[in-house]
């Protein structure tokens, strides 16, 4: 049995297991990985964040002292970004006192990102461009179909307004027409106006299912429902079942602010690696 | 923000929060345990295992220096035992260095139990009476239903032979017939045998859903399989989702032995109770 530091983290309610590894000392396998998200034989997340400094990273050109957010799927894949996770992050790095003041530059596989840490304990990263189409795509489920927008925030998303959301069953992953619009699959939100400027929205993400947060599925609600409206306000507030976040979009970029908290610390006992 | 020690264990992944309080100074509230128990906005488990000395409790009249496992389930509210509980909580104390030796007192608002420590990092722990009535209830999931043994392990149990389990779905909760049989609700086990004195097991547990395990579960269908075969062999293997247990059957007793594992060390962050 070897054991590791570990911290456990979440943004509106999308969590992490943060492994704190400054030197490249300990990289988990993609076995590891699945048992430090699996919710009831490990720590249970919907992700890992290994906290690394950029210079050991291979690809890295930039600075190497930047933070580095090695960002793993809890299926054990290597993933780019997360909107949720790097506000986690950045918690994280001003909590264990390895990164001062309000702006905090976290270097990703999406290239260098700006976390600004918020009075109100809340995080805001810039999550980049977004960009929304209307290409007659429908997405249905329980029965029921309506036009999607499809939005890019450097994943896939298809935004339906299908009125009162908390009808929806989604046990059921949901469909589309035509079926060839999507060839890698896509993240498919929910959404519903409660007041200008203010949205609620549920989500099913690709390959996993309802969640209670997706950070570029908020962006991809908040800038589809800009674009249906014409409301061409920059501050958006979406409520979703884990909590609520604000989107700002300008000149096709967005940031996405919301809250952040460490919730433990302590030491995880891994498997052995031959076992595993 | 307050922080307390805490840490996560697993029997056969029915996993716990186990709180250190020797001396009766953290004594969690209902708010307090759902948020232990909360996946994403907290630690995670299916419940709270406090250990505290049984002297601190009100209507404990034994021993005061044995060690009362005051556990709560993920709701909040008060539990009396847990057959993978009792496992999880003897290996917390052994690994802790508060009990040693071979067999372990353990008080429990059921009465004292005893937790054997196995050779092979297992723990027996005894669960007491266990009787086996045939009064004609059929439960049913999925239009079709088949005819139930009930079973009292302490708890109500409901004991059917489907078939192929792989193909059940237990996303919907299973009915029964006559609907007046279990007036405070079933876990209901789904059985089949795979050899001779080993048996394959899903299960539905009463308030909560399917679960990849549930110990007084597995008692209850290994005691059912023995009187549907007259198999009066006294040790059952009972393959769960979660792993493996081996039931004894003796004189309407039952022992349950199994794999109980601590995963997790550290300190969690508790909510301010007034915003709690």
């Amino acid at each position: 049995m070897r054991s590791w530091p570990f911290a456990k983290g979440h943004g509106t309610h999308n969590d992490f297991v943060i492994i704190n590894d400054r030197h490249q000392m300990y990289d988990p396998t993609p076995d590891e990985v699945r048992f430090l998200c699996d919710r009831r034989a490990g720590i249970g997340g919907d992700g890992v964040l290994r906290v690394v400094r950029a210079g050991y990273v291979e690809d890295w050109d930039g600075d190497p002292d930047v933070w580095f957010m090695d960002y793993r799927n809890a299926d054990g894949s290597v993933a780019e970004m997360c909107g949720n996770g790097v506000r986690v992050f950045a918690r994280y790095l001003v909590e264990e006192g390895l990164a001062m003041g309000e702006r905090i530059p976290i270097a990703t596989r999406n290239g260098l990102l700006s976390a600004e840490l918020l009075p109100n304990q809340w995080v805001r990263v810039e999550m980049g461009a977004v960009t929304v189409a209307e290409d007659g795509v429908r997405v249905g489920v329980g029965g029921q179909d309506w036009p999607a927008l499809t939005v890019d925030v450097g994943n896939p998303h298809a935004v339906v307004e299908p009125g009162e959301l908390s009808r929806l069953d989604l046990r059921t992953a949901p469909a589309w027409q035509p079926d060839t619009a999507y060839p890698h699959g896509v993240n498919i939100e929910f959404v519903s106006l409660v007041e200008p400027g203010r949205i609620a929205m549920r989500v099913f993400e690709r390959g996993v299912g309802e969640t209670r947060s997706c950070g570029t599925g908020t962006v991809a609600a908040a800038a589809a429902t800009a674009y249906r409206t014409g409301d061409e306000r920059p501050r958006w507030r979406v409520d979703v079942p884990g909590g609520t976040v604000e989107v700002e979009l300008a000149d096709g970029r967005a940031s996405l602010a919301g809250p952040a908290e460490i919730v433990a610390r302590g030491e995880v006992q891994l498997p052995d690696r031959a076992a595993a």
